[in-house]
C-alpha cells in the first residue's frame, strides 16, 4: 500500500514537473535553451506509457502521462510560437 | 510480450529525451530557459521511480530511472555552470 503510495507521488513530481517549465516560458517569453528532439522524444515516449497505462487499466499511468503529454505538445508550441515572434 | 516491448520503448524515449537537452547545452552553453524546478521535481520523482523499481525488482525501471537521475542533475549542473561563467 505504502508502495502505490511512494508511486503516486513519482508521478505527481515527475508529470507536475512540466508545469514551471511552462509557467517559465510564459513569463520569459523565450524557450529557445529547451531541446525540441527532447520535446518529440517526451510527447512519442509518454504516448506509449499512455497506451500501456490504458492497456493494464492503470488509473494513474493514464492520468499521469495523459498530462505528461499534454503538456509536452504545449512546450514544444510555445517554444515555435515564441521564436517566430522573434 | 509484446507489452513489455512498448514499455522499454516507451522508457528508452522518455529516458534518452534528457540526451538531445544534455547536447544542446554542452553545444550553445546556454540552459537559461531550463526551469530548474522542473530539473528538481524531476530527480526527486525519477529517483522515487527507482526505488519503486529496487522494491519490485524491475530491471527496465531501475535502469531507466537510474539513468533519468543522472541525466537531470547534468542538466541542472550544466545550466549554472554556465550561467555562472557569464
Amino acid at each position: 500500500m505504502e508502495w502505490k503510495i511512494i508511486g503516486i507521488i513519482a508521478a505527481v513530481c515527475t508529470t507536475s514537473g512540466f508545469i514551471p517549465q511552462i509557467i517559465r516560458g510564459l513569463r520569459t517569453k523565450r524557450l529557445d535553451d529547451v531541446s525540441p528532439v527532447m520535446c518529440i522524444l517526451l510527447i512519442f515516449g509518454l504516448s506509449l506509457w499512455l497506451s500501456y497505462g490504458i492497456h493494464i487499466d492503470d488509473m494513474i499511468i493514464i492520468v499521469a502521462n495523459a498530462c505528461g503529454v499534454v503538456f509536452s505538445i504545449t512546450i514544444i508550441t510555445l517554444r515555435f510560437k515564441y521564436m517566430r515572434q522573434r
